[in-house]
């Protein structure tokens, strides 16, 4: 049994404990808060609730810790300092910032022994092992990778800062026409425009002006003013029936030519009911792969791209090759 | 610039000539053949010609070796033969005799101090990489694959063997009512007439009666009795002109559920002109993976699946995290 520690209790924390339930290989060994543990109650009353603080003291009986912490502020401090400590599998996200974080983590794995996988989940994660093995296999092509149709929680985040905005949910929709021009093997050049549009569904405060609001929506640089934005003005009650799920989804596709001119398109994608659910599954097969990496005395700071695809499977290399080669 | 010899030139060895084209950091340094070598006329004048016979003396010239022959005689003997002496690569893909290739090539690798990757191409390859990923994420689900739109060198062989059939095409067409399904997360059980038609187009000996033959194809056991099968006869010259590509790909489909029943789709698709070129194209980013391995010191038979997805790629790790990631 591998000995997986939950760093972190929210929807990302909650679903790699759901994900452990699917895994007869691992059980949850401890979850870790910076709450105070004593608030927080589990389904399962036999995992253990502990102070993060603490967690060095789990240093042998742990094999394994997931980070379920955010990447603005949470995961940049925790993965490094948790690695000193325990093997660590984190999905950090921030795209410019995985130099920094891979250095960081990779110091302290080296000096402590032990395997740091972060950047796990499905982007970055599952779309850039696709990325990469689309562009090794053809090199002359193009990539492209369209997310949506899903809920964006940074724009959802930006639209609730809106003044006279009380509640609001983004959805990230990519153009059905610029995903069919690629999968005809035109090689568009795209603009942010022609690739995504978003749609806001906006709950006002008492008294707020909706013309108003919309239009500092429209108009708001970096999240808005790219795209073709669509807001429908919704009531509480709607946003709380109609937009409670977390889906989210995309595409990743590589159009290329071998030979005197032969078109190929590789194609991948996911549609996905819960963003966060399926990120945790993505991160506990992963934290297999950490534990075998470990045990084979590997160190250091890796990545999805690093790790053998036999590692994130209980079955051996013989049921492996068997059942799915 | 690792040195890349090709045994066999037919569809596929062609395929990997044009790949290495592609790829900068590796050359061709010989063509192998069972032919007389002289009879063997490449488009580029600078790569040696060479009997299969010579190649051990080829030991130190060469960095991997591809075989590109087929799958029923050539590599269950040329594969182990070979990696006495070289690195090899090939595309082995009869699934059933799969563990005894595998065996025998890891064999003669682990007495020679070589690294043998079978097996690669799309399926099994990047096919049977997805069924893996898909099945370790979601490892409560169901996975569905799909093969076509594309000629099937196997039932069109079938095909010539009837008696009055002078020549003929098959397209293996998977159901789109089947794939839609699918992908709706309906799980459905599919039986094979569900999952696949097969479309042949026959240019008929002179004389030959056209019901007879196509009685005994639609009853031809394991190829066609199975399926819905259409047979459309048609002329030599529209043989050659409409149906001389040899396009194929398919769909692999894992549908599966987390948490309290969130659904989730993965869907990897390929689309392909050219068969034999894009799997030319697999196998070379193979080779560089083989060559990288055995740097390392490794030794044996591996897949697919004991290959770190960054061996593929020609990209530091740094590059790869900075650009893919």
């Amino acid at each position: 049994m591998i000995r997986i520690a939950i760093a972190g209790y929210g929807n990302l924390g909650r679903g790699v404990l759901a994900a452990l339930r699917q895994n007869p290989d691992m059980q949850a060994a401890a979850v870790f808060t910076r709450r105070n543990p004593a608030s927080l109650v589990l389904e399962d009353k036999n995992i253990p609730v502990v102070s993060l603080s603490e967690a060095p003291a789990w240093k042998d009986k742990i094999d394994v810790m997931i980070l379920c912490g955010g990447s603005a502020t949470d995961l940049p401090e925790q993965t490094p300092a948790m690695a000193q400590y325990f093997n660590v599998v984190d999905s950090f996200d921030t795209h410019a910032r995985i130099p920094a974080h891979f250095k960081a983590v990779d110091d302290a794995c080296k000096q402590a022994g032990t395997v740091g996988l972060i950047s796990v989940g499905w982007d970055p994660g599952l779309f850039s092992l696709n990325r990469l093995y689309a562009g090794a296999v053809l090199p002359q092509g193009k990539d492209y990778t369209f997310w949506g149709k899903g809920v964006s929680q940074g724009h959802s985040d930006a639209l609730r800062r809106v003044k006279g905005v009380k509640d609001a949910r983004q959805y990230t929709i990519p153009v059905a026409a610029a995903l069919e021009r690629v999968r005809a093997g035109e090689n568009p050049e795209l603009s942010t425009r022609q690739k995504h549009t978003r749609e806001c569904f906006v709950v006002l405060e008492p008294g707020a002006d909706p013309a108003r609001v919309e239009q500092e929506i429209k108009t708001m640089p970096n999240y808005f003013a790219d795209y073709d934005t669509t807001v429908h003005f919704i009531s509480e009650e709607e946003l709380r029936t109609e937009h409670a799920g977390i889906p989210h989804g995309g595409f990743v596709l590589r159009s290329g030519v071998t030979g005197k001119g032969s078109k190929h398109l590789i194609e991948y994608s996911l549609k996905l009911d819960s963003n966060p659910e399926f990120t945790s599954s993505v991160l506990v097969a992963y934290a297999r792969a950490a534990h075998r990496l470990a045990q084979e005395g590997a160190c250091g700071c890796k990545t999805v791209f690093d790790v053998p695809p036999a590692y994130l499977s209980p079955k051996s290399g013989e049921e492996l090759r068997a059942a799915l080669l």
